[in-house]
């Protein structure tokens, strides 16, 4: 049995014995019944993931995954390409977005490189590339279907990896410019919509080129044909390694009981893609920010789920996932903290 | 002079040059121009609120107005009255929602009371009551207009009681049962709509009693006709002293030149009374959560604002002030401490 197949076997659905603790718990304290609204929905969701009625949510880490895109050759991105390259050497470093946005949240970060365009390791990176940048979709397919699944797996690996290291929380981000457009792309061919209502500006792509990019998406989904009830497929034709390692991710957190925090729109795509193959892996996805992205809205609404920050943010990396650290601690916080009306004996 | 004109006469629009060097730090940090959203827009708020380049926002404090309101006889509310009192006895043990949020994100929670139904004081909150409870707006103004101007001194300045005493980030927040009525009653007349669209089931009212308050509100504005264009009029005939007190902190706040964190839909009729009151005080706002009722909308275009967090939360007491702290904290950390291109040297 290959390494995704057994995963998939290990995802369970979510513990509702722990979970109807947690809610006659929140139903107990201190306020009207709902009222902290997604803080309890949280604290029951983490009750029902860890199979526990009480659980730590301290230990935490962003795992982002670093790749470089051969569609970039179409020009669908703003930036020069090294630029995967130059921010991935400022990981380490947590001076960075999401380093920095860590260090105030106490979690860690790491950066993994499945297919950044050097051939020279990068310090403090974890190397598992790949190979040098996926192949131009717009004149076939990203990658081979050994390399999708082998990007799957190296996404199950490191998050078997950190759960070992007892991490509660964990958390996915990316690097790699020109990222948005296999994004686009995936979500265009599981909604079965027009690449159009979900291309966006990425990290600045000017509006004039916005048409451009959605016609190199729809040249990619025509040539390569994707599949659309098969995510490796999907993901293989038009999609990226580090949208499948987070894909991977997911898929082992799942397995594993472990929360897993989304972040913007190159995550729904990786989401979609693990959904596609187990789809009770949605039961342990935590979303945390609404992407600035046009087709974030469409890729949130197929995943079912429904953010509690509206950031406006676009930078990816992880930033928004480890910005929501913050919340789901202070929901388990609130959960564990907030006394219920048999100990005040407020006469109710 | 008296207080409130003297305020407001202190009132100035935010510092442009701070504004500007702060913009220009953001656009020098390394990460697409604007990429980090409403992080990037607070920092650049707080720099012309503080009129400094840098600033520190760890000293932070939710001030909470507690009292009754005459309209709760019409039968507008789930619960009973005497919970205003119960719960207000909570605060000062940081047990219940805003106190164990406060706990969290580090900050101070006092309650004033300013109306509670009760003849005692309570041991740890500040005593500025004006009187037990309004009066029934149902069948007359809810206070005079010397209680509405006293509520809105009280809140002035317990604000100014705290900034000198440092605090860097003031909340407001509330504790009355009923006070989602006379908060849509402000909300409807400011805005110029029926009652039905702003009303909402507040703490938990059942769906068939919702007609039966936006009557009460409708017929407590036909017999009271607030003017539009006069706050202070407003908050006399159908408000609560603790909206008008909330109000008060605002103007308070915005003339010491301190950001002050709403709340939810209460904190927005009070807003709604101290931008009539004077207009500029709305670039001394943060808009902290997205409240779950129905007349929030309405309120928050009024306002121009356009909250951060989506909690689905209606608990009220100053809880999404107090977490929203966080977010403010995590904008400024990151402004502070993120580097920039020149730093990094990446040879951009």
């Amino acid at each position: 049995m290959s390494l995704i197949e057994s995963i998939c076997k290990n995802i369970y659905p979510l513990d509702t014995r722990f979970m109807e603790q947690a809610q006659a718990r929140q139903d107990r304290l201190i306020k009207p019944q709902g009222s902290l609204g997604k803080l309890e929905d949280i604290s029951i969701q983490l009750a029902g993931i860890y199979g526990s009625k009480y659980f730590d949510t301290t230990k935490k880490i962003v795992l982002s995954f670093a790749c470089d895109h051969g569609v970039y050759e179409e020009g669908v991105a703003p930036n020069n390409q090294n630029i995967t390259l130059l921010q991935s050497m400022n990981f380490p470093k947590k001076i960075n977005g999401v380093g920095t946005i860590s260090k105030f949240v106490g979690s860690d970060v790491q950066l993994i490189d499945v297919g950044i365009n050097c051939d020279e390791p990068i310090e403090g990176v974890i190397d598992c590339k790949i190979r040098k940048s996926t192949s131009n979709m717009a004149k076939g397919p990203a990658m081979t279907r050994q390399e999708a699944i082998r990007a799957i797996e190296i996404g199950i690996e490191m998050s078997e990896k950190y759960i070992q290291e007892d991490y509660k929380v964990i958390g996915i981000g990316e690097m790699g410019i020109a990222n948005t457009t296999p994004s686009a792309a995936i979500i265009s061919v599981i909604a079965g919509c027009d690449p159009q209502e979900v291309t966006g500006m990425g990290a600045g792509l000017k509006k004039e080129l916005l048409q451009h990019k959605a016609q190199v998406i729809r040249t990619a989904i025509e040539i390569n044909q994707p599949n659309p009830t098969d995510g490796i497929d999907i993901l293989q034709k038009v999609g990226g390694f580090e949208i499948g390692s987070m894909a991977g991710v997911i898929l082992g957190c799942s397995a594993n009981r472990v929360p897993v925090v989304l972040d913007g729109f190159i995550s729904y795509a990786a989401a979609l893609i693990a959904v596609n193959i187990n789809p009770r892996c949605k039961d342990y996805m935590i979303a945390s920010h609404y992407s600035a992205e046009p087709g974030a809205k469409k890729a949130l609404e197929l995943l079912g789920l429904d953010p509690f920050l509206k950031m406006d943010m676009r930078l990816g990396e992880g930033s928004g996932a480890a910005l929501a650290f913050n919340m789901i601690e202070a929901a388990n916080y609130v959960y564990k903290n907030m006394l219920t009306f048999d100990e005040v004996d407020m006469g109710m």
